[in-house]
């Protein structure tokens, strides 16, 4: 059995929990916490919820700690620092800033001897992965990433912060017929308003100056001021009824040419639709915690990405198997 | 530069030939052959073709020969044969003996210290990998894969030995009801006949007794006697006229459930749609030809599948401007 670790139980955390439950090959050793470990009510029984400070009792008894904090602050540090001690994955997101995470983490882990893979999920990840896979067959193309319909949780946050809100949800929609130009191989040109649209739903303290809120939120640079957003105000009840799932997905499309003089046109399309982001992307995350065990024990070491990483290293099955029946 | 060789110059050939154009790191050595050289022209000037007897003399020449041969009868003895001598590509497609083609290749390339991937394509190929990380993720659920609307070369080939047949082609279609059913994540079970239908276009000799020809494809056993299967003939300049490219495609499907008690719905979809089917195959086979190339590099021997290969090997850029750009 490969022993899992979970820093972190928010909403990837327990996501990744439900699939360790699901894998056959996983057990779940410990929780991990920056919270008082009396507050945390795990769903796995008798698995113990530990101080984050106490981690390194744990060397030895864990094989791969899933790194579940939030994203854009928590991960560039506690990855590292878990690194030290264990092998560990982590979902880190923020594109432009993976070159410098992959430098940090692949320098600690080369030290400690320890195997990390960063950026796993489905984008970065799966669509990662299909955009590699479609640029290697198709050097003479282009791709188009379209995400949702789906929540953005850094949208929401961001509607939340404005005075007068209670609560909010942002939904990334694509316009499809933006999607179904990408599909026919028009290779158009997209500004970011013909790609996608933002639909809010908004809960505001009574009272509050609706037209104001509805303004700050259509104004708000880099978040919404360059999309078509459409702002619904709805009550609290409604917001708890229809909107506390977190869906999403979205696609990928490359399409490109071959033959003598690139005459011959293809497409090559990659669709997810989730019903709970964080349990896909911790499913994901558990399959990346098998190939780092495996490379861990081959005696590998240092940091690695989805492009590193033979996709058989992901399957409990061996390699006669999986040709038999997968191939 | 990687330099190529390509064994058998037919429709797969000409596929890899044009893939070899339009990649920036390869360059054309030399076309195996077994008809007579001063017959084959090449569309790249300045190769030689060269009877397939006198391959040996290449050793040292060339660093990855794609083996272009038909694949049901052909690779089962030339990859081995190739493998003795050189590292090695082939697109073997008969699913149900990879198995044992698999270990033959690999007894001969561990022997020889030369690499070879066998089943590269699209599928067995990209669609087996979609396969595998939609297996890998979502270990609970179905998978499905349709194939098409395209020509089946197999299916033509078998209405073109119906006597008073002067040709063929066959179209693989995919029934769109039991696509949307099982995009929905409706996880029918489908037969057969309720997956795929098959369109034959067909010219018949002037006078043939035509209720007879429809009557024996639509009840071949294997090829057409399990599908709903229709048939029209045509005349030879409409076939030459409407009939004459090599369109394929397909989709793999996989639906499959997470959570602690299996009660979240996810969809991955992989979709192709490929105005030619050798450009596409021929395109994937030169894009593991630099895996195979970089493998034998590293000293690495024996056998491997798509699913033994890091995707990053595949693509012509490092790791840190794969990192930078396409994660």
């Amino acid at each position: 059995m490969i022993r899992i670790a979970i820093a972190g139980y928010g909403n990837l955390g327990k996501g990744v929990e439900a699939a360790v439950k699901n894998a056959a090959d996983m057990e779940l050793v410990a929780v991990f916490t920056r919270r008082d470990p009396a507050t945390v009510k795990l769903r796995t029984p008798g698995v113990p919820v530990v101080p984050v400070d106490r981690m390194e009792e744990y060397c030895g008894k864990v094989d791969v700690v899933v790194n579940c904090g939030g994203s854009a602050t928590d991960l560039p540090e506690t990855t590292p620092a878990i690194a030290a001690h264990f092998s560990v994955i982590d979902s880190f997101d923020t594109h432009a800033r993976i070159p410098e995470h992959f430098a940090t983490v692949d320098g600690v882990s080369e030290k400690a001897g320890t195997v990390s893979i960063i950026s796993v999920g489905w984008d970065p990840g799966l669509f990662s992965l299909t955009r590699m896979y479609a640029n290697a067959v198709l050097p003479n193309g282009n791709d188009y990433t379209f995400w949702g319909r789906g929540v953005s949780q850094g949208h929401s946050d961001a509607i939340r912060r404005i005075d007068g809100v209670l609560d909010a949800r942002q939904y990334t929609v694509p316009v499809e017929d933006a999607v179904a130009r990408v599909r026919a191989g028009e290779n158009p040109e997209l500004s970011v308003r013909e790609k996608h649209t933002r639909e809010c739903y908004v809960v505001a303290e009574e009272g509050a100056d609706l037209a104001r809120i509805e303004n700050e939120i259509k104004t708000m640079p880099n978040y919404f001021a360059d999309y078509d957003t459409t702002v619904h105000f709805i009550s609290m009840e409604e917001l708890r009824e229809k909107h506390m799932g977190i869906p999403h997905g979205g696609c990928v499309i490359r399409s490109g040419n071959t033959g003598m003089d690139l005459e011959t046109k293809h497409t090559i399309e990659y669709r997810l639709q989730l019903e709970s982001n964080p349990e896909f992307t911790g499913s994901v995350l558990i399959a990346y915690a098998r190939a780092a065990f495996r490379l861990a024990k081959k005696g590998e070491t240092g940091c690695h990405t989805v492009f590193d990483i033979a996709p058989a290293l992901l399957m409990p099955e061996d390699g006669a198997e999986l040709r038999a029946h997968l191939l």
